[in-house]
């Protein structure tokens, strides 16, 4: 497999199924990483965004204030129970949260990306008080984006030439998720 | 099967997994339904609310504008061919754009829902002319929500269970979408 980069243009394509995310930021040496069910492009082109949802007792959150830097990835069959600990545990509490999960960077972003992940958005904050304060919602403007080549290739998902593990994951409630399935072809 | 009311408090559930949408909305009598891989669960519990996303080219924005209303309904498998329909003509330029498509009504709403979805979230506008004009952001309230009690039950979508024609779509590119998969509980 290769860590392939995908124009920023297209980087919404990563988030079109609507798969589980991890939400990952750094401030002042600090990384975190929590899961995220509610992520979404918000536009594409030169001046693709996105939308994130990280309520106010996230530590994440405050390394996404005070750095204005995150990166939304989008985890894998066999991550998770990985996606469920990420979801379900505090840094504020549990200060060695991250213990096991292996962290990388790309050349020229102080972003902390997930490795075994599908896809890779980094983003920097395009800040608002309003949606923040009142919504819990970041807006992001997509600087890179990045995607495992044996699942995303030419702008487009591939998962039927993939193994199982490597699809992604649909959260319902309660550590139940659904991966993703089968192509349809509408004409 | 039946179409039986989802708890507001509960109705982000039908949006976790990420599966494409159809938003609806009326004004002045007029109906129209668009296509949006773009809506998201925004909150839970009594102040439910959504996002979705509505070009500026969009006929059902100005609904949504003028109306303050809107649905977001969530097609399925043997939908697929009128979803990418109702994502690729305009009823700007075509006033028949709903021939064919079955528009129902729940008592007490006046917002147009799509026969044959597998769940429907109604919303109230919440205006934020900086998200409508600066993003194509539009925020609702969620006022009352319904699914198909064959796909989803107790507050939890039940796939397993279901025949293969009521899985979500969830898109990609060019007409091409994926169904929603397996199950998985993780730990």
């Amino acid at each position: 497999m290769a860590i392939v980069s995908v124009p920023v243009e297209k980087s919404y394509r990563l988030l079109n199924i609507g798969a589980t995310t991890l939400v990952s930021a750094k401030a002042e040496g600090i990384e975190n990483v929590m899961a995220v069910a509610w992520s979404c492009a918000l536009d594409y082109g030169a001046l693709s965004k996105v939308t994130t949802v990280l309520d106010k007792q996230a530590f994440t959150r405050g390394l996404v204030e005070k750095s204005g830097l995150f990166a939304i990835q989008i985890p894998v069959a066999n991550q998770a129970e990985l996606v469920l600990k990420l979801g379900t545990t505090s840094r504020h509490t549990d200060p060695h949260k991250l213990d096991g999960v292996e962290i990388f960077y790309q050349d020229g972003f102080d972003i902390p990306l997930v490795k075994g992940c599908a896809g890779w958005i980094l983003c920097e904050l395009i800040p608002s008080e309003d949606n923040q304060q009142n919504h819990d919602l970041f807006i992001g403007k997509v600087i890179a984006a990045y995607a495992d080549d044996r699942v995303f290739k030419d702008n487009h998902w591939i998962f039927d030439q993939a193994p199982n593990e490597l699809r992604t994951l649909h959260y319902v409630a309660g550590g139940q998720f659904y991966l993703i399935g089968e192509g349809v072809e509408a004409e």
